[in-house]
C-alpha cells in the first residue's frame, strides 16, 4: 500500500480500510527507520492515524498543515515524498528531524521549538483572507505545548479575530515528560467528562451493531458526527473557539468524518478539534514508557533495547544534576526549576530527592525565569536549568526581572554550542551574545566536567547577583571530579600551559581542542601558551593583558556566535590600546554568521572553522614570517 | 488625612469613611503631581481605592504587594513614604515611574514591562511555603496584561501548584489602548453576566435601605461578602483558581470586606479577585479619554490641556507610521502588526486607513513575530512595529521562526537607544547585540528621519529575507523628508564629510552628534572624516576598510551595548588583519556595561560617554602626539 503512495494526492480516494492499512504500514516504517537511525519515536507513533486522515481529507499542500514542534512529523514525511530521505534521518544531508520549509512544499512552516504552530497558522489564515484564498490552515499541537504562553497568545488572538483556522489539540497526556500545569489537569477533567465517554460508548455500540463492511459503519459514523454536539462551556469556547471533541485519534472511522465535517462547514471562526492519542501507539515498549522512547538511539525492534554509549565519561548534564543535588543536600535554600525538561537537564535526580524544592513549570521559559526571580526575592537560591536555545524565550525576563534587580538567580545553560542531530533550531550558539550584553551577570563557562562541579559550587555560594553557567550537550572529557569542589574566584581565568610567542585563549569546552592543537603545533616547534578564560563575564583583563603583552600573537577561540566572547575581548583589547603598537596580532575563531544544519557536533565544528584543524592553521598563519590572512578568514566579518 | 499617613501602618485602623477620605486626598495629590511632572495618570487614578484598601487590609510590606507593569503605582508610592519623592517623579534622582526594589521595601518586585507579576508572586509564595512563612502575596494585574503569554504560563503553573497566591485582576477594559483578544471579550461577557449585575444591585439596594452611618452598611456588606457565591465554571476556575467577583473597585465598602475575607480564609490554593475599575477615575478629562491620559506631559488641571512640544520636527515614530501607510497605499500586500501599541508605534494611522491589513495582537510579542512569519509565508509583506525593549520578548521567535526560515518579515524597532524618563526597563540598548548575532538579518539604522523614509521604502521592496529598521524615541533632526524615497543599497554606508587623519564611523542617530563634534574639532584644526555605517548588518566592509587604510585613527560610535556595532566592527577589523601593523588606532564608544536609571536621554548619553563631549575628547586623545588612553576609558572593557 505505502509503495503506491508517491504523495498525498494518491490518498484522497482511499477507503477507510485502505487508510487503516496504510497507517499500519507507515507505523512499521517509522519503527524500522528509527530503530536504525535513532530519533523521536513515541510522538510520531501517536499521530500515524491522524496524519493519514489529515492528508486524506485535506488538500495538502494547498491546505496548510503545520506540525507543532515537528518531532511528530515522521509519518507526515513518509507520506509526503520523503520516505527515502528518512533512511538517513537526522544525519548530515538526510531528512531533518523536524519540519523544514526548504525540505518540502508539504512543510509550510519549520519547527523545532514548541508552541509556534497556532501563531504561524493564524498568520497564514489571515494572509489567505486578505488574498481571498479559500484554503484551510490546520495547526496540530500537543497538550504539552499548550503550557507555553505563546500558544495562549495565539489562541487569544485567533478567538478574537474569528479567523478561519483549525487547531487540532493532540492530547496524549504527555509532553516529553508527563505534562504539568492547570491546563493539563483541565484536559484530563474534560476527558473524563460524560461527553467523551458517551461518544466512545456510542461509537463502540455503533461499530458492534452495524453490519459490515466498515464503509457503512463509517457512513453512519459520519451521520453521527454531523449531529455531534460539542462540549459547551469549555475553556476553548470561552476563548472564542468552536470546540469539537474529544475524538479517539486512532480510529479512522471517527477521525475522517469529523475532519470532513469541519472542512465542509460554513462556520466562520476558529475551530479546535480535541483528539486523544496515545504516545508510542502500536509499539509495546514505547507505549509502556513513552518518555523513555521520546528521543531514542538505535534500538533492537524485537526487544526495544537501545544501544548505549560505551563511554565511561559522564555527560555534562548528569554532572550538573548530581552536583546540584549534592549542594542542595547541604543547603536547604537551594531550589531547582525546569521548563518541562527534568531528565534533559539532569534535574530528575533533584526532583526525586527534594520534591518540595523542585519545580517543573511546564514549557514556560518566560515564567520559569521570573518565578525564579520571585524565589530569589525571598532569600532562596534558585537554579534554573534550561537549554541554551530555549533560554532565548526567557531573554527579556533575564534582563528585566533578574539582572536589572541584581537578583541571585542561577542559570544552568545546557546544550550550549553545537548539538548535532537536532540541527539549527536547537543549536545553543547565541547565548554568549545575548547574555553577554546584559549588565551585572556573571557568566562562567565550564571547560570540562571538573570545572562544572566547581562552578555549580561557586554559584551556590555566590549570592550577590545573577550567576550563569554554560556547558554543552554530550559527555565530558573524562577528568576526575573534584572532591571537595572549590569556590572559584569570580572573573579569574587560568593559564593551563605555558608557552611562548603565541597564546591561545579559549572559553568553555573548546579548551580540550586547543590543548590538542597545541600538541600538534609543538611537534612543529611552535609551543603556544594555552589559557582558559573561564569567565565570559566579567572578563579577566589581568590575564588577557598579560597574554597580550608577553606574546606576539593571540588566538581567541569560542563555540559561540559573533557578538560573544571573541567580540567582547577584541573590543576591550582595542579600547585599552593593546592593539595600537602593532606588536600584537590577534585573531578570533567563533561560529560564523550563518545557520548550520543537522549533523554531528564534530562535523558542525569543522564546518564552522572552530576545530583542531582551524586552530592549528590559524596559529601557523599568525606566526608565519609574512603572515597573510587567508581569503577564507578575510571573508568572515 | 494624608498628612497623617507616614506609612501603611497608620492605615490599618482607619474606618471605611476615613479610607474614603484618604483616597480622595491621594487622588488629588496624583492629579497635582502628574500635572506638574507628567507621567502615567489614568492607570493610577483607577486604582486609588484598591490601593488604599489593600494597604488597610494586608500587612505590607510583610505581605508582598506586587503591581504589574508598575505604572499604576503612584497611589501606592504616595502611601508608602514616597510622597516627597513624587515631587520629582521620573526626573533624574526622583521617584521612578514604576516600582523598584531599591526604592522602597514596599516594592517587593520592580516592573516596567507587563505581565510579570503573577510569576514573581508565585515565586514568592513558593518561597514562603518552603520557609514556613505565613505571609500573603498579592499580585495586581490589569486585564490588558492578561493577553501576554507570560501571565497565562504563571496562571497555569499557579493553578496546578495550589500555591497561596492572591491575584487581583484589575479589569478596567483598557490596556494603554483598548484591549484586544478573546480573553478581553470573555471578561466583558463575565461582567455583563447576572452575578455582577445582581451583586451591584443588591449592594445598591443595601446601601439605600440600611441606616447610616456608613459603618453599619459596611458591616452588612461584610456579612454579605461572607456568603458571596463566586461565579462558577469561569475560565479561571478551570485553571485552578478560586474566583471571587466581580467587585466594584471604587467602593470601599465592597473592597474591604472581600479582601478581608480572602485574607482570613483557610482555603488552600490561589484566589483570583476580579475587581472592576475605571481608568482615569475621578478626573473628568482622563475618564473621558483614558488612553489619551495614559501617559501625559505636564497639563493644566482645570482644563486638562497638555503642554505640547513647540518643535516643528516630526517624531521618528510618526515618520515611520506615515511612511509605512504611504507604502501600503501603493502596495496591497503590506500588512502591519502591533503588540498593543497602536499609537506608540505610529500604526494608528495605518489602522484607520487599512483596517483589513492591520493587526493589534495584544501584549503578545512572541505571537506577534511568529504571526508575521505566517503572513510572510503566504506572500504578504508584514511590518512588525515594536519597542526595542519589548522585542526582547520575541527574540526566540525572530531566531527560530523568522531568520532560520529567511522569511521576509520587516521589523520597525522603535525606542532604540536611551528613552529618558521611563528608565532602565524601557531602554532599547541591547537590540544591536541580540539582533546582531542572528544570521540572515538585514539591520538598517536610521541616522535621521529622511533616512528612515528611505529604509521603510527599501524594506517594502526587499523581499529576500528579514529586514530590521532601528530608530529612536523622540523627534528627528528636522531634515526635509525625501520625495520620492530611494531604495538603498543593502549593506552600504556613506561618507558624510571628507576629512583627514581621523575618521568617525557612526551608526544610527549618533550621526548628528558626530557631525557637531567634527565642527568643534575643526575649530581646533582637526578635520575628521565622518561616515554613517547605515547598516549594522551586513557591515559595509568596503567603506570600513577604506576608512581604515586612509586614516591613522578610527572612532566607532553607537548608542547600544557591548556586543553590538562597535564589537562587530572591531572583531572584523582584527580578523581581517587591519590592526596588525600598528598604523591604525581604533576606539569605540558604546553604552557601558551597566543599567542607566531614568533621566533625560541627553543626560543618559552623557553618563554613558557617547555624547558630544566624549566624542571630541576621544578624538583628541587618539591623535595626540603621545596618545595615552585615559584611565576612564581603559576601565571600560
Amino acid at each position: 500500500m505505502l509503495d503506491q503512495i508517491r504523495d498525498p494526492q494518491d490518498m484522497r480516494d482511499l477507503t477507510l480500510l485502505q487508510l487503516e492499512q496504510l497507517s499500519a504500514e507507515v507505523r512499521s516504517e517509522i519503527i524500522r527507520v528509527v530503530s536504525r537511525n535513532g530519533g523521536h519515536l513515541s510522538a510520531s507513533l501517536g499521530v500515524v492515524e491522524l496524519t493519514t486522515a489529515l492528508h486524506h481529507v485535506f488538500n495538502t499542500p494547498e491546505d496548510r498543515l503545520i506540525w507543532d514542534v515537528g518531532h511528530q512529523s515522521y509519518p507526515h514525511k513518509i507520506l509526503t515524498g520523503r520516505r527515502e530521505a528518512m533512511e538517513t534521518l537526522r544525519q548530515a544531508g538526510g531528512a531533518s528531524g523536524f519540519t523544514h520549509r526548504h525540505e518540502s512544499p508539504y512543510d509550510p512552516f519549520g519547527a523545532g521549538h514548541s508552541s509556534t504552530s497556532i501563531s504561524a497558522g493564524l498568520g497564514m489564515a489571515a494572509g489567505a483572507r486578505i488574498l481571498g484564498d479559500k484554503r484551510h490552515v490546520i495547526a496540530v499541537i500537543g497538550d504539552g505545548s499548550m503550557s507555553a504562553g505563546m500558544a495562549y497568545e495565539a489562541l487569544n488572538n485567533a478567538g478574537a479575530m474569528q479567523a478561519r483556522l483549525i487547531v487540532i489539540l493532540n492530547d496524549n497526556d504527555m509532553s516529553i515528560a508527563p505534562p504539568v500545569g492547570a491546563m493539563s489537569a483541565y484536559l484530563s477533567r474534560l476527558l473524563s467528562s460524560k461527553s467523551f465517554l458517551s461518544f466512545r460508548e456510542l461509537a463502540r455500540g455503533m461499530a458492534s451493531h452495524l453490519p459490515k463492511p466498515l464503509e457503512r459503519t463509517a457512513r453512519r459514523a459520519e451521520e453521527y458526527a454531523r449531529s455531534f454536539v460539542t462540549g459547551s462551556g469549555t475553556l476553548f469556547e470561552e476563548l472564542g473557539f468552536y470546540y469539537v471533541g474529544p475524538i479517539d485519534g486512532h480510529r479512522m472511522e471517527h477521525l475522517v468524518p469529523v475532519l470532513r465535517n469541519v472542512r465542509d462547514s460554513d462556520r466562520e471562526g476558529p475551530v479546535l478539534i480535541h483528539v486523544v492519542t496515545r504516545k508510542g501507539m502500536g509499539y509495546g515498549p514505547a507505549e509502556e514508557a513513552p518518555d523513555r522512547y521520546h528521543g531514542v538511539s538505535r534500538f533492537d525492534i524485537r526487544t526495544g533495547e537501545m544501544e548505549t554509549s560505551k563511554s565511561q565519561k559522564p555527560s555534562y548534564t548528569s554532572v550538573f544534576g548530581r552536583t546540584l543535588l549534592h549542594e542542595a543536600t547541604r543547603d536547604p535554600s537551594i531550589v531547582a526549576i525546569t521548563a518541562a525538561m527534568p531528565s534533559g537537564t539532569g534535574l530528575d535526580m533533584f526532583a526525586e530527592a527534594c520534591p518540595d524544592r523542585y519545580f517543573d513549570v511546564g514549557i514556560a521559559e518566560q515564567h520559569a525565569v521570573t518565578f525564579a526571580a520571585g524565589l530569589a526575592c525571598e532569600g532562596l537560591k534558585p537554579f534554573v536549568a534550561l537549554y541554551s536555545s530555549f533560554l532565548q524565550r526567557g531573554f527579556d525576563q533575564v534582563v528585566h526581572d533578574v539582572a536589572l534587580q541584581k537578583l541571585p538567580v542561577r542559570f544552568g545553560i545546557d546544550r550550549a554550542g553545537f548539538v548535532g542531530a537536532d540541527g539549527a533550531t536547537h543549536c545553543g550558539v547565541f547565548d554568549m551574545a545575548f547574555m553577554g550584553c546584559i549588565p551585572d551577570l556573571v557568566i562562567a563557562c565550564a571547560a570540562d566536567e571538573a570545572d562544572l562541579v566547581h562552578m555549580v559550587h561557586t554559584a551556590a555560594a555566590f549570592n550577590d547577583g545573577p550567576f550563569v553557567i554554560r556547558y554543552p550537550r554530550g559527555e565530558g572529557v573524562g577528568v576526575t571530579l573534584p572532591e571537595p569542589p572549590q569556590i572559584l574566584e569570580i572573573g579569574k581565568g587560568r593559564v593551563v600551559r605555558e608557552g611562548s610567542r603565541v597564546a591561545i585563549l579559549s572559553i568553555g569546552t573548546r579548551l580540550e581542542t586547543c590543548l590538542e592543537a597545541a600538541d600538534t603545533l609543538a611537534r612543529e616547534g611552535i609551543t603556544p601558551t594555552v589559557a582558559d578564560a573561564r569567565f565570559m563575564k566579567p572578563l579577566d583583563w589581568d590575564l588577557i593583558e598579560s597574554l597580550a603583552r608577553s606574546h606576539e600573537a593571540l588566538l581567541l577561540v569560542e563555540e559561540g556566535s559573533i557578538g560573544g566572547f571573541v567580540s567582547h575581548v577584541s573590543t576591550g583589547l582595542m579600547n585599552r590600546g593593546l592593539l595600537d603598537s602593532g606588536a600584537l596580532k590577534v585573531r578570533g575563531l567563533y561560529i560564523p554568521d550563518e545557520f548550520f544544519p543537522h549533523g554531528t557536533p564534530a562535523s558542525q565544528r569543522a564546518a564552522a572553522g572552530i576545530d583542531h584543524t582551524a586552530i592549528v592553521a590559524t596559529v601557523r598563519e599568525m606566526i608565519a614570517p609574512a603572515a597573510a590572512v587567508s581569503d577564507k578568514k578575510a571573508a568572515r566579518g
